[in-house]
């Protein structure tokens, strides 16, 4: 994939703070896998298991970690973290695109709305009263953020993105498009004629350097806020309910739904299409396989699962039937042992 | 959670029907929990278990249910059902904000829609040829209806829903932000060619007071119409398919997803993240724990559950080890009563 | 449901290729089921099942197989693939509706995308520099897409679609409300400072001919592309993550969520629910029942399951209990054998 811009190897170098080996001056226009980089282009080995691509490439440079310093005589950073150090590199090379400061003339902005000189504000835009648009923001086409929204610095909003009345964002967020922040929690009492809407009060907090995926909904809290920490990274399609605090540093996959005012700790790894019921206290350095459900509160780091990876139908219809006979083997099983008691004591 | 004003304990007690003990003219503005709660807010007690709360919550005021009456000296109001008394006293200091009637000027009606003088349109709202919007109805920015749409009065949809041609919204619906009612329904046929798309010629009808929530899609029949009863509550990212019909004060929570055809009973409660196959028939008053499959239909009311609480990742894959091994064990078992039948014949 | 057009049976059976048994220019002006059309409507006999209710119907027309070619004397269209045929019938009862040629005045288009002049662009759209919009491509309210988006002849967009820059749609695609193609992909490295982004610089390309459901989401690739091949048919509220490669023709149904570089074979046919993890490589004819997990490549056609289907509550935490204690039972089992070999050597 070709960038805007070329760079010399040592200029990428300085964005990772790693070691260049071989020319410095390579000048690198784009990023490329080991398999399908072109000249140009610099690639990365952060897996030994790929170490054999590394003499097919016709990258122009890699990156790669200290045991592979040798591996390759292509002009190469050395780092200590070499995706890491990639990351940083194709930060470089792809720069978030310039975004022109202003409000666009089709944008319906309060006028008791504070947006910085610097933000840019996009085409349909709306901004309600009393919101604060910090500096750098972009706020991209369609957009909607109701009464008293805070947008920290440089925060960006893909299009589409609706931020409830009252919710703030912290500096450096990047929230992509069709995400919802701040909906109402689903709270309700059930009376005699049906069920009782309960207003949700709370706002959502998001910490600064969060980034959440397209479609992902966090709703506001009842009556205190729901909180995502700072550098909190929630994939697509994710559900956060209201009253949930995620700690700082979480990564949650796709497709996952945290029930109410359920805490998860820092440092945490959950993984895709898990659910987890209400009110937990899961503790910091806990990771969730995917597709698993916590059902109670965990104080203990580790992993946790519960999914079940498919077999052939057939098979696995056996297995199931089996698993529902458990209660009659369990019996037969007794009364075996009974039997053999039996015999021994003749 | 602080109100935009200020009302008595008695006001209070009258919104939800509730008995006044102690000062009744004692000033309440916001909301709070028991331990979260700042003099001037008044909390509520609705599980035992917190009782011990109580005695420290700086809360000027609580909702108690008759049993508790005495449980506290603060003022209070005593409710047969305090939590759908909580509900309706936070409604009372936490009404809907007052929408000004009128249509937006970036608003793009088609002349042929008939707009009741006391809605509320907002800005970039887009409204089809045919559509009739009730009194006091409020639609936020960026919603988008399609021809013929009917909201009934007080319908109030949140920024960025869209309602497809056709549908209709009964009285004081709520819906949130990325709602989509009225997509198509995953309908084709295969021949040689490819799938062949069938199409869905059926509307979605919702009944009175439904709330959806935000990212929520309801397909249109593919026929005949898709039905969400009165009373209904559906809560973020549910998906129901065409031609489903969903009983009357039905809840159904977040990340579920109801396949074509199904009917549910009302007064039914589906937990999150649940599955159920197309064409069932799930009567009245069935629970259905989160994370579980339902694939066959239900005639009796009642708890239904499939869903594996995880354990610590190595418990887990020796639990499963052991579930695959099933057949051999459950074989290995009916040598053994062979075997023992023997002895006992010896 | 009434069309705004009527037709003879022998113009719909040349839609379909069927042959027309009975009065050839009776006139249909709607679709029905079997059990719900009104005279002047067609309905279809599908499933043998059903059969009985062919004496019942209303409808003035029906569309059968070759085995039910005498099971009515209603007028018929007798079809080798009755489904398909019904499919074709409809689609000519009830064709797209027109859209009128032309850029909404609120529409937001740079100028130098290139839209033809027989596409149709709906109000508040928002389309980017260098975009191609195709022949007779409808873009609904609301849509936003970025920069170089390239749509093929005959896309449709309904409202309120986001493509992110760069990506590319093939002809005749439909894209349904809330749908998000290209957003990042969900790739970031971790440092001592935190997780550091890694730039998603591929892009998403559609083949021809693909339907995507509403608030569907396809992740843009990190470096490579995120490619859907033709005639592929995504139901609502899925997630596909970077790099995804799903084969021609492959259907995958609602909720389900396929993580990175996962690739799906032509002709699949993925349930609702499903997840699959990352570096997959399915191959073509799979199926996976719905609520199932795949966590290894496939490479043998076939069905593959791991859902459980629900019980009363009671009965499955018997079975849950059981499932837990298994390595007690099997423990047990080996003291049994143990124990009666002995008896067995006495």
């Amino acid at each position: 994939m070709e960038a805007a811009q070329s760079y010399s190897l040592q200029d990428l170098a300085a964005a990772c703070g790693g070691e260049v080996v071989g020319d410095a001056r390579t000048l690198i226009r784009g990023v490329g896998t080991l398999e399908q980089a072109v000249p140009g282009e610099i690639t990365f080995l952060t897996n030994t298991l790929y170490r054999d691509l590394l003499s097919e490439t016709r990258a122009s440079a890699v990156i790669l970690g200290a045991v592979d310093r040798h591996a390759t005589l292509l002009p190469r950073i050395i780092s200590d973290n070499p995706y890491a150090c990639y990351a940083r590199v194709a930060q470089r090379l792809f720069p978030f695109p310039r975004a022109v400061p202003g409000i666009h003339p089709s944008a319906v902005v309060d006028p008791t709305a504070r947006i910085s000189a610097s933000a840019s504000i996009g085409p349909q835009v709306v901004i309600g009263g009393g919101a604060i648009i910090g500096e750098g923001v972009v706020i991209g086409p369609g957009c909607v953020l109701g009464e008293n929204v805070l947008l920290e610095d440089r925060v960006w909003l893909y299009p589409k993105v609706v931020i409830y009345a009252g919710c703030r964002i912290g500096p450096r967020c990047i929230l992509h498009s069709g995400v919802v922040l701040g909906a109402d929690g689903f709270g309700m009492a059930r009376d005699q004629s049906g069920w009782v809407k309960i207003p949700q009060v709370g706002r959502v907090l998001i910490g600064a350097d969060v980034e959440i995926g397209a479609n992902t909904t966090v709703d506001r809290g009842a009556i205190e806020d729901t909180i995502i920490e700072e550098g909190v990274k929630l994939d697509n399609q994710i559900q956060i309910a209201h009253n949930c605090r995620i700690g700082a540093h979480t990564v949650i996959a796709g497709c996952t739904g945290i029930s109410g005012s359920t805490r998860i700790g820092r440092n945490c790894r959950i993984g895709g299409g898990v659910g987890m019921v209400g009110h937990l206290d899961i503790c910091d350095g806990v990771t969730v396989s995917g597709f698993s459900l916590i059902t109670k509160s965990i104080a203990q780091p580790g992993v946790y699962t519960s999914s079940i990876p498919s077999q052939p139908h057939r098979t696995w219809m056996e297995t199931l039937a089996n698993l529902r006979a458990l209660p009659q083997w369990v019996k037969k099983l007794r009364a075996l042992e009974q039997d053999i008691q039996k015999l021994k004591e003749e």
